[in-house]
Protein backbone atom coordinates (compact mmCIF):
# COMPACT_ATOMS: atom_id res chain seq x y z
CA UNK A 1 0.00 0.00 0.00
CA UNK A 2 3.10 2.26 -0.15
CA UNK A 3 2.17 3.71 -3.89
CA UNK A 4 -1.55 3.76 -3.20
CA UNK A 5 -1.76 4.97 -0.08
CA UNK A 6 -4.52 7.56 1.02
CA UNK A 7 -4.28 10.13 3.52
CA UNK A 8 -7.45 12.06 4.83
CA UNK A 9 -6.53 15.89 4.78
CA UNK A 10 -9.04 18.75 5.22
CA UNK A 11 -11.68 16.02 4.11
CA UNK A 12 -10.61 14.55 0.99
CA UNK A 13 -8.77 11.21 0.43
CA UNK A 14 -5.50 12.32 -1.29
CA UNK A 15 -2.22 10.48 -1.81
CA UNK A 16 0.46 11.03 0.22
CA UNK A 17 2.43 13.12 -2.07
CA UNK A 18 -0.80 15.64 -2.09
CA UNK A 19 -1.05 14.93 1.93
CA UNK A 20 -0.22 18.19 2.83
CA UNK A 21 -0.78 21.19 5.28
CA UNK A 22 -0.19 24.92 4.86
CA UNK A 23 3.20 26.27 6.28
CA UNK A 24 0.96 28.99 7.53
CA UNK A 25 -1.14 26.17 9.30
CA UNK A 26 -0.65 26.34 13.46
CA UNK A 27 -0.29 22.84 13.41
CA UNK A 28 3.12 23.43 11.42
CA UNK A 29 4.22 26.76 12.71
CA UNK A 30 3.49 25.69 16.70
CA UNK A 31 2.76 22.50 16.36
CA UNK A 32 -0.36 24.02 17.52
CA UNK A 33 -2.77 20.57 16.93
CA UNK A 34 -4.42 18.04 19.32
CA UNK A 35 -4.62 14.06 18.11
CA UNK A 36 -5.23 10.60 19.27
CA UNK A 37 -3.89 7.65 18.22
CA UNK A 38 -5.83 4.68 17.70
CA UNK A 39 -6.41 0.80 16.37
CA UNK A 40 -8.78 -0.49 14.55
CA UNK A 41 -9.39 -4.43 15.37
CA UNK A 42 -11.07 -6.25 12.88
CA UNK A 43 -12.31 -2.94 10.92
CA UNK A 44 -13.47 -1.23 14.57
CA UNK A 45 -12.16 1.75 15.80
CA UNK A 46 -11.42 0.21 19.72
CA UNK A 47 -12.81 2.50 22.62
CA UNK A 48 -13.92 5.22 19.98
CA UNK A 49 -15.51 6.81 22.99
CA UNK A 50 -12.63 7.36 25.36
CA UNK A 51 -10.77 8.43 22.38
CA UNK A 52 -13.28 11.13 21.86
CA UNK A 53 -13.63 12.04 25.12
CA UNK A 54 -9.78 12.85 25.33
CA UNK A 55 -10.19 14.40 22.25
CA UNK A 56 -12.39 17.15 23.65
CA UNK A 57 -10.59 17.13 26.72
CA UNK A 58 -7.25 18.13 24.70
CA UNK A 59 -9.22 20.56 22.55
CA UNK A 60 -10.63 22.34 25.78
CA UNK A 61 -7.13 22.69 27.44
CA UNK A 62 -5.80 24.41 24.30
CA UNK A 63 -9.57 26.11 23.48
CA UNK A 64 -9.74 24.79 20.39
CA UNK A 65 -13.12 25.14 19.86
CA UNK A 66 -13.02 23.22 16.26
CA UNK A 67 -16.77 22.37 15.74
CA UNK A 68 -16.51 18.78 14.56
CA UNK A 69 -19.14 16.11 15.68
CA UNK A 70 -17.46 13.05 16.70
CA UNK A 71 -19.83 10.85 14.03
CA UNK A 72 -17.89 13.43 11.20
CA UNK A 73 -14.45 12.31 12.76
CA UNK A 74 -15.01 8.61 12.63
CA UNK A 75 -16.74 8.77 9.57
CA UNK A 76 -13.57 10.15 8.26
CA UNK A 77 -11.06 7.36 9.76
CA UNK A 78 -13.47 5.04 8.35
CA UNK A 79 -13.18 6.44 5.10
CA UNK A 80 -9.74 6.44 5.41
CA UNK A 81 -9.27 2.11 6.62
CA UNK A 82 -11.99 1.41 3.64
CA UNK A 83 -10.05 3.53 1.24
CA UNK A 84 -6.85 1.67 1.96
CA UNK A 85 -8.49 -1.69 2.70
CA UNK A 86 -7.73 -1.82 6.11
CA UNK A 87 -9.43 -3.70 8.97
CA UNK A 88 -6.63 -4.10 11.30
CA UNK A 89 -4.82 -0.61 11.40
CA UNK A 90 -2.81 1.83 13.51
CA UNK A 91 -4.89 5.18 12.98
CA UNK A 92 -3.75 8.56 13.83
CA UNK A 93 -5.80 11.43 13.78
CA UNK A 94 -5.09 15.12 13.91
CA UNK A 95 -7.27 18.39 14.81
CA UNK A 96 -5.25 21.79 14.32
CA UNK A 97 -6.02 24.99 14.99
CA UNK A 98 -5.91 25.37 10.82
CA UNK A 99 -4.68 29.00 9.40
CA UNK A 100 -5.71 32.29 11.38
CA UNK A 101 -5.13 35.92 11.07
CA UNK A 102 -2.41 37.40 13.28
CA UNK A 103 0.45 35.56 14.71
CA UNK A 104 0.54 33.92 17.98
CA UNK A 105 -2.46 34.56 20.29
CA UNK A 106 -5.39 32.69 18.96
CA UNK A 107 -8.50 33.59 18.02
CA UNK A 108 -11.95 31.82 18.73
CA UNK A 109 -12.57 31.62 14.89
CA UNK A 110 -11.20 28.30 14.09
CA UNK A 111 -11.04 26.47 10.54
CA UNK A 112 -9.54 23.31 11.72
CA UNK A 113 -7.11 20.74 9.67
CA UNK A 114 -8.07 17.45 10.29
CA UNK A 115 -5.96 14.87 9.24
CA UNK A 116 -6.42 11.21 9.42
CA UNK A 117 -3.09 8.75 8.94
CA UNK A 118 -3.77 4.75 8.51
CA UNK A 119 -1.30 2.29 8.02
CA UNK A 120 -1.62 -1.63 8.50
CA UNK A 121 -1.35 -3.12 12.18
CA UNK A 122 -2.07 -6.60 12.38
CA UNK A 123 -3.41 -7.65 15.84
CA UNK A 124 -1.53 -9.29 18.27
CA UNK A 125 -3.63 -10.63 20.83
CA UNK A 126 -5.64 -14.04 21.64
CA UNK A 127 -4.74 -15.39 17.82
CA UNK A 128 -1.75 -13.15 16.59
CA UNK A 129 1.59 -11.69 17.82
CA UNK A 130 2.89 -8.80 19.32
CA UNK A 131 3.65 -5.77 17.50
CA UNK A 132 6.77 -5.84 19.50
CA UNK A 133 10.30 -7.46 18.82
CA UNK A 134 10.17 -8.48 22.36
CA UNK A 135 9.68 -6.75 26.27
CA UNK A 136 11.02 -3.41 26.55
CA UNK A 137 14.89 -2.57 27.51
CA UNK A 138 14.08 0.95 29.18
CA UNK A 139 16.17 3.96 30.52
CA UNK A 140 15.09 6.70 32.70
CA UNK A 141 16.84 9.98 30.81
CA UNK A 142 17.91 13.63 32.42
CA UNK A 143 14.79 15.04 30.34
CA UNK A 144 12.40 16.19 32.93
CA UNK A 145 8.33 15.61 32.08
CA UNK A 146 6.92 18.90 31.17
CA UNK A 147 5.20 20.24 34.63
CA UNK A 148 1.68 20.68 34.36
CA UNK A 149 1.54 24.44 35.45
CA UNK A 150 3.48 25.05 31.78
CA UNK A 151 1.54 22.48 29.55
CA UNK A 152 -0.70 19.84 31.00
CA UNK A 153 -0.04 16.59 30.32
CA UNK A 154 -3.66 15.63 29.99
CA UNK A 155 -3.33 17.35 26.21
CA UNK A 156 -2.26 15.28 23.85
CA UNK A 157 -0.70 17.12 21.21
CA UNK A 158 1.83 18.28 18.46
CA UNK A 159 3.98 19.79 20.74
CA UNK A 160 6.13 16.81 21.60
CA UNK A 161 9.69 17.98 21.52
CA UNK A 162 9.80 16.94 25.69
CA UNK A 163 9.52 13.16 24.25
CA UNK A 164 12.14 13.64 21.28
CA UNK A 165 14.90 14.75 23.69
CA UNK A 166 14.02 12.06 25.62
CA UNK A 167 14.20 9.60 23.34
CA UNK A 168 17.36 11.61 21.85
CA UNK A 169 19.15 10.47 25.18
CA UNK A 170 19.07 6.52 24.46
CA UNK A 171 21.86 4.58 23.22
CA UNK A 172 20.44 2.50 20.04
CA UNK A 173 18.94 -0.41 21.20
CA UNK A 174 16.82 0.82 24.02
CA UNK A 175 13.33 1.01 23.56
CA UNK A 176 11.38 3.34 25.57
CA UNK A 177 13.27 6.46 27.76
CA UNK A 178 11.16 7.37 31.04
CA UNK A 179 11.04 10.64 32.05
CA UNK A 180 11.15 11.72 35.61
CA UNK A 181 9.25 15.26 37.26
CA UNK A 182 11.57 18.08 38.87
CA UNK A 183 11.36 16.20 42.08
CA UNK A 184 12.79 12.73 40.67
CA UNK A 185 9.33 10.81 40.91
CA UNK A 186 8.66 8.55 37.95
CA UNK A 187 6.17 10.20 35.74
CA UNK A 188 5.74 7.96 31.62
CA UNK A 189 7.29 7.22 28.92
CA UNK A 190 7.64 9.28 25.73
CA UNK A 191 5.10 7.64 24.32
CA UNK A 192 4.16 5.21 27.03
CA UNK A 193 2.59 4.40 30.31
CA UNK A 194 4.27 2.87 33.14
CA UNK A 195 3.58 0.12 35.51
CA UNK A 196 5.09 -2.50 38.07
CA UNK A 197 4.06 -5.00 40.08
CA UNK A 198 5.11 -5.86 43.78
CA UNK A 199 3.78 -8.58 46.19
CA UNK A 200 0.75 -8.65 43.89
CA UNK A 201 -0.48 -5.21 43.51
CA UNK A 202 -0.40 -3.07 40.48
CA UNK A 203 1.52 0.14 40.66
CA UNK A 204 1.34 3.04 38.09
CA UNK A 205 2.24 6.86 38.48
CA UNK A 206 -0.37 9.22 39.44
CA UNK A 207 -1.79 11.35 36.83
CA UNK A 208 -2.11 13.83 39.59
CA UNK A 209 1.61 14.53 38.36
CA UNK A 210 2.49 15.54 34.76
CA UNK A 211 1.52 11.94 33.11
CA UNK A 212 -0.95 11.63 29.88
CA UNK A 213 -4.05 9.35 31.18
CA UNK A 214 -3.24 6.88 28.51
CA UNK A 215 -6.04 5.16 27.33
CA UNK A 216 -5.17 1.69 27.48
CA UNK A 217 -3.57 2.56 31.24
CA UNK A 218 -7.54 3.37 31.96
CA UNK A 219 -8.56 -0.09 30.79
CA UNK A 220 -5.67 -2.11 32.35
CA UNK A 221 -6.20 -0.25 35.92
CA UNK A 222 -10.10 -0.87 35.17
CA UNK A 223 -9.30 -4.89 34.32
CA UNK A 224 -7.25 -5.11 37.01
CA UNK A 225 -10.12 -3.73 39.91
CA UNK A 226 -12.50 -6.23 38.35
CA UNK A 227 -9.80 -8.98 38.61
CA UNK A 228 -9.57 -7.85 42.61
CA UNK A 229 -5.61 -7.14 42.11
CA UNK A 230 -4.59 -4.55 43.98
CA UNK A 231 -4.19 -1.01 42.32
CA UNK A 232 -2.26 1.80 43.60
CA UNK A 233 -1.63 5.08 41.84
CA UNK A 234 1.15 7.34 43.57
CA UNK A 235 4.66 9.00 43.27
CA UNK A 236 7.12 6.62 42.92
CA UNK A 237 10.73 6.38 42.03
CA UNK A 238 12.91 4.55 39.61
CA UNK A 239 14.04 1.93 42.43
CA UNK A 240 10.43 1.33 43.20
CA UNK A 241 10.58 -0.37 39.80
CA UNK A 242 14.03 -1.50 39.70
CA UNK A 243 13.41 -3.69 42.94
CA UNK A 244 10.01 -4.73 41.04
CA UNK A 245 8.70 -8.34 40.44
CA UNK A 246 7.90 -7.27 37.09
CA UNK A 247 7.64 -4.13 34.87
CA UNK A 248 5.28 -3.33 31.84
CA UNK A 249 4.55 -0.62 29.61
CA UNK A 250 1.24 0.45 27.69
CA UNK A 251 0.13 2.52 24.65
CA UNK A 252 -2.29 1.67 21.94
CA UNK A 253 0.04 0.41 19.79
CA UNK A 254 2.41 -2.06 22.35
CA UNK A 255 -1.13 -2.65 24.50
CA UNK A 256 1.12 -4.26 27.61
CA UNK A 257 4.77 -4.85 26.63
CA UNK A 258 6.50 -6.20 29.66
CA UNK A 259 10.03 -4.10 30.66
CA UNK A 260 13.20 -6.54 30.17
CA UNK A 261 15.46 -4.38 32.18
CA UNK A 262 15.49 -0.91 33.41
CA UNK A 263 19.19 0.99 33.26
CA UNK A 264 20.43 -2.44 32.91
CA UNK A 265 18.52 -4.62 35.63
CA UNK A 266 16.62 -7.35 34.60
CA UNK A 267 13.05 -6.84 35.83
CA UNK A 268 10.50 -8.86 33.22
CA UNK A 269 6.74 -9.80 33.12
CA UNK A 270 5.26 -12.37 35.66
CA UNK A 271 1.82 -13.64 36.21
CA UNK A 272 0.02 -10.43 36.47
CA UNK A 273 1.56 -9.34 33.19
CA UNK A 274 0.07 -11.88 31.79
CA UNK A 275 -2.68 -11.91 32.93
CA UNK A 276 -3.88 -8.23 32.27
CA UNK A 277 -2.24 -9.02 28.51
CA UNK A 278 -5.20 -11.54 28.93
CA UNK A 279 -8.01 -9.62 29.82
CA UNK A 280 -6.98 -6.98 27.60
CA UNK A 281 -6.73 -9.37 24.81
CA UNK A 282 -10.53 -10.61 25.44
CA UNK A 283 -11.32 -6.82 26.32
CA UNK A 284 -10.15 -6.13 22.36
CA UNK A 285 -12.07 -9.64 21.25
CA UNK A 286 -15.76 -8.29 22.91
CA UNK A 287 -15.25 -4.81 21.66
CA UNK A 288 -14.49 -5.24 18.27
CA UNK A 289 -15.43 -8.61 17.40
CA UNK A 290 -18.95 -9.56 19.11
CA UNK A 291 -21.06 -8.84 16.24
CA UNK B 1 1.03 41.31 -2.26
CA UNK B 2 -1.59 39.01 -1.60
CA UNK B 3 -2.26 37.42 -4.60
CA UNK B 4 1.72 36.78 -5.81
CA UNK B 5 3.24 35.91 -2.48
CA UNK B 6 5.90 33.72 -2.73
CA UNK B 7 7.37 31.59 0.07
CA UNK B 8 10.74 29.42 -0.27
CA UNK B 9 9.91 25.83 0.41
CA UNK B 10 12.20 22.65 0.37
CA UNK B 11 14.39 24.89 -1.80
CA UNK B 12 11.54 26.22 -4.45
CA UNK B 13 9.91 29.38 -4.75
CA UNK B 14 6.18 28.67 -4.88
CA UNK B 15 2.80 30.85 -4.39
CA UNK B 16 1.14 30.45 -1.31
CA UNK B 17 -1.25 27.77 -2.34
CA UNK B 18 1.34 25.58 -2.87
CA UNK B 19 3.77 26.42 0.16
CA UNK B 20 2.82 23.52 2.31
CA UNK B 21 4.52 20.38 4.13
CA UNK B 22 3.90 16.65 4.26
CA UNK B 23 1.99 15.99 6.98
CA UNK B 24 4.11 13.31 7.71
CA UNK B 25 6.76 15.91 8.01
CA UNK B 26 8.19 16.01 11.83
CA UNK B 27 8.04 19.34 11.63
CA UNK B 28 4.15 19.35 11.58
CA UNK B 29 3.83 15.72 13.17
CA UNK B 30 6.20 16.82 16.49
CA UNK B 31 6.68 20.56 16.22
CA UNK B 32 10.30 18.98 15.76
CA UNK B 33 11.88 22.08 13.77
CA UNK B 34 14.06 24.95 15.26
CA UNK B 35 13.17 28.49 13.55
CA UNK B 36 14.30 32.22 13.47
CA UNK B 37 12.68 35.36 13.49
CA UNK B 38 14.74 37.99 11.56
CA UNK B 39 14.48 41.60 10.50
CA UNK B 40 15.25 43.28 7.00
CA UNK B 41 16.40 46.99 6.52
CA UNK B 42 16.79 48.44 3.09
CA UNK B 43 17.22 44.79 1.60
CA UNK B 44 19.89 44.15 4.33
CA UNK B 45 19.18 40.99 6.98
CA UNK B 46 19.90 42.17 10.50
CA UNK B 47 22.54 40.53 12.79
CA UNK B 48 22.56 37.56 10.47
CA UNK B 49 25.44 36.52 12.02
CA UNK B 50 23.98 35.83 15.88
CA UNK B 51 20.63 34.70 13.83
CA UNK B 52 22.76 31.84 12.19
CA UNK B 53 24.43 31.04 16.08
CA UNK B 54 21.41 31.07 17.62
CA UNK B 55 19.71 28.09 15.07
CA UNK B 56 23.08 26.17 15.39
CA UNK B 57 22.54 26.17 19.16
CA UNK B 58 18.40 25.28 18.38
CA UNK B 59 19.64 22.60 16.20
CA UNK B 60 22.51 21.37 18.62
CA UNK B 61 20.34 21.16 21.63
CA UNK B 62 17.43 19.45 19.19
CA UNK B 63 20.42 16.85 17.45
CA UNK B 64 19.06 18.12 14.09
CA UNK B 65 22.35 17.94 11.77
CA UNK B 66 20.37 19.54 8.81
CA UNK B 67 23.78 20.12 7.11
CA UNK B 68 22.98 23.48 5.31
CA UNK B 69 25.35 25.91 4.86
CA UNK B 70 24.26 29.65 6.29
CA UNK B 71 25.25 31.32 3.00
CA UNK B 72 22.43 28.95 1.40
CA UNK B 73 20.29 29.87 3.78
CA UNK B 74 20.80 33.46 3.48
CA UNK B 75 20.80 32.91 -0.66
CA UNK B 76 17.58 31.23 -0.32
CA UNK B 77 16.23 34.60 2.31
CA UNK B 78 17.58 36.88 0.24
CA UNK B 79 15.96 35.30 -2.97
CA UNK B 80 12.30 35.23 -1.14
CA UNK B 81 12.72 38.99 -0.50
CA UNK B 82 13.91 39.78 -4.02
CA UNK B 83 11.21 37.67 -5.52
CA UNK B 84 8.33 39.78 -3.26
CA UNK B 85 9.83 42.63 -3.59
CA UNK B 86 10.87 43.92 -0.09
CA UNK B 87 13.50 45.51 0.84
CA UNK B 88 11.75 46.02 4.72
CA UNK B 89 10.57 43.25 5.69
CA UNK B 90 9.64 40.82 8.52
CA UNK B 91 11.47 37.10 8.32
CA UNK B 92 10.73 33.62 9.24
CA UNK B 93 12.95 31.18 8.39
CA UNK B 94 12.06 27.00 9.70
CA UNK B 95 14.27 24.05 9.21
CA UNK B 96 12.37 21.10 10.18
CA UNK B 97 13.50 17.33 10.66
CA UNK B 98 11.70 16.45 7.60
CA UNK B 99 10.33 13.43 7.13
CA UNK B 100 11.83 10.05 8.73
CA UNK B 101 11.62 6.28 8.99
CA UNK B 102 9.99 5.02 12.01
CA UNK B 103 8.04 7.20 14.73
CA UNK B 104 8.92 9.28 17.09
CA UNK B 105 13.18 8.46 18.16
CA UNK B 106 15.02 11.16 15.61
CA UNK B 107 17.22 9.31 13.27
CA UNK B 108 20.54 10.99 12.34
CA UNK B 109 20.11 10.88 9.05
CA UNK B 110 18.06 14.24 8.18
CA UNK B 111 16.58 15.17 4.71
CA UNK B 112 15.64 18.93 5.78
CA UNK B 113 12.22 20.43 5.05
CA UNK B 114 13.72 24.15 5.13
CA UNK B 115 10.72 26.53 4.70
CA UNK B 116 11.34 30.87 4.54
CA UNK B 117 8.26 33.42 4.72
CA UNK B 118 8.48 37.17 4.37
CA UNK B 119 6.12 39.87 4.82
CA UNK B 120 6.33 43.63 4.22
CA UNK B 121 7.11 45.12 7.79
CA UNK B 122 8.26 49.22 7.33
CA UNK B 123 11.56 50.38 9.31
CA UNK B 124 10.49 52.10 12.57
CA UNK B 125 13.54 53.38 13.72
CA UNK B 126 15.31 56.59 13.04
CA UNK B 127 13.11 58.27 10.24
CA UNK B 128 9.97 56.09 10.57
CA UNK B 129 7.32 54.89 13.06
CA UNK B 130 7.56 52.16 15.01
CA UNK B 131 5.10 49.00 14.16
CA UNK B 132 3.46 48.85 17.22
CA UNK B 133 0.13 50.95 17.77
CA UNK B 134 1.52 52.07 21.52
CA UNK B 135 3.24 51.00 24.45
CA UNK B 136 2.55 47.86 25.46
CA UNK B 137 -0.40 46.38 28.29
CA UNK B 138 0.92 43.60 30.09
CA UNK B 139 -0.48 40.79 32.57
CA UNK B 140 1.36 38.07 34.19
CA UNK B 141 -0.15 35.02 33.67
CA UNK B 142 -0.94 31.63 35.68
CA UNK B 143 0.77 29.31 32.49
CA UNK B 144 4.54 28.72 33.92
CA UNK B 145 7.42 29.02 31.69
CA UNK B 146 8.92 25.55 30.78
CA UNK B 147 11.89 24.67 32.83
CA UNK B 148 14.79 24.04 31.27
CA UNK B 149 15.16 20.31 32.20
CA UNK B 150 12.12 19.82 30.18
CA UNK B 151 13.40 21.88 26.80
CA UNK B 152 15.66 24.23 27.03
CA UNK B 153 14.03 27.65 26.57
CA UNK B 154 17.14 28.56 24.66
CA UNK B 155 15.92 26.11 21.53
CA UNK B 156 13.40 28.04 19.52
CA UNK B 157 11.32 25.58 17.81
CA UNK B 158 8.17 25.21 16.24
CA UNK B 159 6.83 23.44 20.07
CA UNK B 160 5.18 27.11 20.86
CA UNK B 161 2.45 25.97 22.94
CA UNK B 162 3.90 27.00 26.03
CA UNK B 163 3.32 30.33 25.24
CA UNK B 164 0.21 29.94 23.35
CA UNK B 165 -1.41 28.85 26.55
CA UNK B 166 0.10 31.90 28.35
CA UNK B 167 -1.66 34.32 25.57
CA UNK B 168 -4.80 32.35 25.75
CA UNK B 169 -5.54 33.47 29.11
CA UNK B 170 -5.43 37.22 28.09
CA UNK B 171 -8.23 39.22 27.99
CA UNK B 172 -8.80 40.52 24.34
CA UNK B 173 -6.48 44.40 24.67
CA UNK B 174 -3.77 42.84 26.05
CA UNK B 175 -0.63 42.68 24.27
CA UNK B 176 1.38 40.53 25.91
CA UNK B 177 1.87 37.77 28.58
CA UNK B 178 4.82 37.45 30.61
CA UNK B 179 5.15 34.17 32.23
CA UNK B 180 7.02 32.90 35.50
CA UNK B 181 8.79 29.75 36.46
CA UNK B 182 7.68 27.60 39.24
CA UNK B 183 9.27 29.23 41.57
CA UNK B 184 7.10 32.84 40.42
CA UNK B 185 10.04 34.75 38.85
CA UNK B 186 9.68 36.42 36.03
CA UNK B 187 11.01 34.52 32.93
CA UNK B 188 10.01 36.23 29.33
CA UNK B 189 6.83 36.97 27.57
CA UNK B 190 5.31 34.61 25.08
CA UNK B 191 7.06 36.21 22.06
CA UNK B 192 9.33 38.90 23.63
CA UNK B 193 12.00 39.51 26.58
CA UNK B 194 11.83 41.71 29.28
CA UNK B 195 13.49 44.63 30.95
CA UNK B 196 13.12 47.30 33.39
CA UNK B 197 14.87 50.43 35.15
CA UNK B 198 15.34 51.37 38.36
CA UNK B 199 17.24 54.17 39.75
CA UNK B 200 18.93 54.56 36.26
CA UNK B 201 19.69 50.89 36.32
CA UNK B 202 18.84 48.69 33.98
CA UNK B 203 17.27 44.96 34.61
CA UNK B 204 16.53 41.61 33.33
CA UNK B 205 15.59 38.31 33.81
CA UNK B 206 18.84 35.90 33.47
CA UNK B 207 19.31 33.68 31.31
CA UNK B 208 20.29 31.07 33.71
CA UNK B 209 16.22 30.68 34.21
CA UNK B 210 14.05 29.14 31.79
CA UNK B 211 14.40 32.34 29.13
CA UNK B 212 15.20 32.88 25.68
CA UNK B 213 18.19 34.55 24.73
CA UNK B 214 16.99 36.96 22.37
CA UNK B 215 18.82 38.64 19.97
CA UNK B 216 17.68 42.06 20.28
CA UNK B 217 17.86 41.14 24.15
CA UNK B 218 21.97 40.83 23.57
CA UNK B 219 22.19 43.78 21.51
CA UNK B 220 19.79 46.36 24.35
CA UNK B 221 22.32 44.87 27.13
CA UNK B 222 25.31 45.52 24.72
CA UNK B 223 24.26 49.01 24.22
CA UNK B 224 23.76 49.53 27.85
CA UNK B 225 26.94 48.79 28.63
CA UNK B 226 28.57 50.93 26.08
CA UNK B 227 26.96 53.58 27.18
CA UNK B 228 27.95 53.40 31.04
CA UNK B 229 24.13 52.05 31.96
CA UNK B 230 24.65 50.14 35.17
CA UNK B 231 23.35 46.17 33.69
CA UNK B 232 21.91 43.45 36.43
CA UNK B 233 20.85 40.29 34.79
CA UNK B 234 19.04 38.41 37.61
CA UNK B 235 15.74 36.71 39.46
CA UNK B 236 12.99 39.21 39.35
CA UNK B 237 9.26 38.80 40.75
CA UNK B 238 6.21 40.91 39.21
CA UNK B 239 6.56 43.54 42.13
CA UNK B 240 9.62 44.46 40.87
CA UNK B 241 8.91 45.45 37.70
CA UNK B 242 5.36 47.38 38.89
CA UNK B 243 7.22 49.14 41.42
CA UNK B 244 9.84 49.92 38.33
CA UNK B 245 10.76 53.43 36.80
CA UNK B 246 10.81 52.12 33.81
CA UNK B 247 9.61 49.21 31.59
CA UNK B 248 10.04 47.28 28.51
CA UNK B 249 9.68 44.85 25.94
CA UNK B 250 12.22 43.27 23.33
CA UNK B 251 11.87 41.26 20.31
CA UNK B 252 13.05 41.36 16.72
CA UNK B 253 9.41 42.91 15.01
CA UNK B 254 9.10 45.38 18.27
CA UNK B 255 12.52 45.90 18.73
CA UNK B 256 11.95 48.67 22.07
CA UNK B 257 8.25 48.47 23.12
CA UNK B 258 7.72 50.53 26.27
CA UNK B 259 5.55 49.00 29.00
CA UNK B 260 2.58 50.73 29.57
CA UNK B 261 0.62 48.73 32.37
CA UNK B 262 1.22 45.58 34.20
CA UNK B 263 -1.42 44.00 35.97
CA UNK B 264 -3.24 47.35 35.70
CA UNK B 265 -0.29 49.53 37.05
CA UNK B 266 0.85 52.18 34.97
CA UNK B 267 4.54 52.05 34.42
CA UNK B 268 5.60 53.54 30.80
CA UNK B 269 9.08 54.32 29.08
CA UNK B 270 11.12 56.87 30.46
CA UNK B 271 14.52 58.31 29.63
CA UNK B 272 16.37 55.29 29.67
CA UNK B 273 13.87 53.46 27.37
CA UNK B 274 13.96 55.96 24.76
CA UNK B 275 18.39 56.81 25.03
CA UNK B 276 18.32 52.35 24.35
CA UNK B 277 15.65 52.62 21.68
CA UNK B 278 17.72 55.67 20.08
CA UNK B 279 20.78 53.76 20.12
CA UNK B 280 19.44 50.67 18.63
CA UNK B 281 18.16 52.50 15.98
CA UNK B 282 21.21 53.85 15.13
CA UNK B 283 22.88 49.97 15.65
CA UNK B 284 20.53 49.33 12.55
CA UNK B 285 21.41 52.41 11.01
CA UNK B 286 25.38 52.04 10.53
CA UNK B 287 24.49 47.66 10.16
CA UNK B 288 21.94 48.13 7.29
CA UNK B 289 22.15 51.66 5.64
CA UNK B 290 26.04 51.84 5.92
CA UNK B 291 27.37 50.89 2.51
Amino acid sequence: MTDDHLYHVDGELVPADEATVSVDDRGFRYGDAAFETLRAYGGTLFAWDAHVDRLERTCDLLSLDHGLAPDDLRARIDETLAANGLADAYVRLSITRGVQPGKLTPQPAVDPTVVVYVKPLPRGGLEGESVWDGPATVATVETRRIPDQAILAAAKTHNYLNGILARAELDAGTDEALMCDREGRLTEGATSNLFFVRDGALYTPTTDGPVLPGITREIVLELARRADIEVREGRYEPADVSDADEAFLTNRTWELRPIATLDGRDIGGGPVTERLSRLYDERVEQSCYSD
